[in-house]
């Protein structure tokens, strides 16, 4: 089967194996993307992210829904924070359970941190260029916001919605404040709980003190996600905010660095495996582990050397 | 000054500048670095992770205090979670405050995720070996250990301490499943608190499930750190464990695969970094980029392409 074919014309089932080439790095897997690249960049790709508990998943469901019933399709990539090890039932579950992969409309796909988290970045972006080729009008791309890492998988959106909740602990907050560089909009999420005025206030002071250092203040959103509430105004600012990138040029500028951080990412990574594999292979790379770790020679010297043997 | 002679000669202030040139990548990092490796590689390094709000720090103090009591001197590694958008303010305060930093033979350095994480565990490996060439017995890398990358910083230690806390909500239960990988000894910290017996029960379930992946199978130790309690059987346990590292071979085969990751790291961001000098400087990376965005070509086969020139 050409994968890559039968997912431009609409095949789910293709959608789904060209995703799992991407994550498996099976070795179709670069012409696959190399078919679907031309057809990609017309999706609006929103990321969301926040602390554990802040109720992202739930979240995702309603905005998907909201999204559906304005007459757009959507896709979903929910990185599973949970390990290979564990078998990431957690978010398997939820996704089990879902109604919305009865609709056509949706399609949902969880990525697990299996390997290296800059692997999953990439494979992140792949992913979401394979759902924009297959017509998807808005990807979503669902992280726990903990980590750099998860928050950098989220910087690869247009737009980078942070999730917070009333009452979590000072670490939660202070990695809340972490998140302020990437936030574009805010919302505050079980806002029927206490504490959700206080956390207004204190997010609206922390936007105060780094207003000279923001381009765009993000507006601070309320819902009540379980419930439904104040979501079809949380799209509603999605879509304002998309046109407001559109309209800025931020658009381009922020999807050029997305590009550039891409091929950086992919020329490191293919380097960094050529290297293991021909080194490997002529036993040279296990020579010079063995040296540095005798201290008979360091690190910094043997790289620089080996960088301009392999260089032109 | 001569920075690394200083150093190696006991300065506290060359310590401290070794390590802020490696954090800012001064030119002189480097040759600082070559010029302490072959002191490096006494020490016993120590990561300690856990999700937020596990009470890390005081739990780091405490094991400190113990080390400090056994004779040995230390250095503490606390990697601040907040962006340098917020300050850091959070483990800043706890620095200053701590009445450690009066003790000559403990180092404290704390340093934030600013920049990209990979570079961040790169100038954590840096900062241990900074440490460990000037003498501290037992290098302690602290972590909030929500994100894969910060999983991965505490990869690069000798042995793992998780941290685990009774009444944390499911997400945060899931990561600890996640963090099951990499734990050698766990600690139930804050086990004063209700949930701390069925948080024992659930740890050892889990190990129960994955013990055939298991080489060895994580002691379950409790502590309520800011009590004192459960520190110095903790500590033991931490030795104990140093010793079968090293009796089993276990410690070099570690060091060998942490060299061989650094060595890949290190390769991998030079060439990120030449890459983007001498092709920026000469425009052709701003041109590949264009030819992108246009989708006149993909960034598989030009990234393909311009390794095969890249390399002899």
């Amino acid at each position: 089967m050409d994968i890559a074919k039968e997912l431009l014309a609409g095949s789910r089932l293709a959608l789904s194996r060209a995703i799992t080439a991407v994550e498996n790095e099976y070795d179709e897997a670069v012409d696959i993307m190399k078919k679907l690249y031309p057809h990609t960049g017309n999706a609006y790709v929103i990321g969301i992210t926040g602390p554990p508990g802040a109720g992202k998943s739930t979240l995702t469901d309603k905005i998907v829904k909201e999204y559906r019933r304005l007459g757009k399709t959507v896709g979903v990539i929910a990185i599973d924070p949970t390990s290979p090890f564990s078998g990431g039932a957690i978010l398997g579950d939820r996704i089990r359970m879902n109604e919305l992969t009865l609709d056509e409309g949706v399609f949902i796909r969880s990525m697990g941190t299996r390997g290296s988290l800059g692997g999953l970045s990439h494979k992140t972006a792949d992913a979401v260029k394979i759902m924009d080729a297959a017509g998807k009008d808005v990807i979503i791309v669902e992280t726990v916001g903990v980590g750099q890492s998860e928050v950098d998988i989220v910087k690869a959106a247009d737009t980078t919605l942070v999730v917070v909740v009333p009452g979590l602990g000072d670490d939660i907050q202070a990695i809340k404040a972490g998140i302020l560089e990437i936030a574009d909009i805010f919302t505050i999420n079980k806002a029927d709980r206490d504490g959700a005025d206080k956390l207004n206030v204190e997010l609206e002071m922390m936007l105060d003190l780094y207003q000279d250092k923001l381009e765009w203040r993000p507006p601070i959103k309320r819902t009540v996600a379980h419930r439904n509430e104040g979501i079809a105004e949380l799209v509603q600012t999605l879509e304002e905010y998309y046109g407001y990138l559109k309209e800025t040029d931020k658009l381009t500028e922020r999807r050029t660095e997305r590009v550039k951080a891409e091929v950086l990412a992919m020329l490191e990574e293919n380097i960094g495996r050529y290297v293991t594999r021909t080194m490997q292979s002529d036993g040279e790379f296990e020579q010079m582990v063995q040296q540095i770790q005798k201290r008979e020679a360091d690190p910094y010297t043997l790289v620089a050397d080996l960088l301009k043997r392999l260089l032109k």
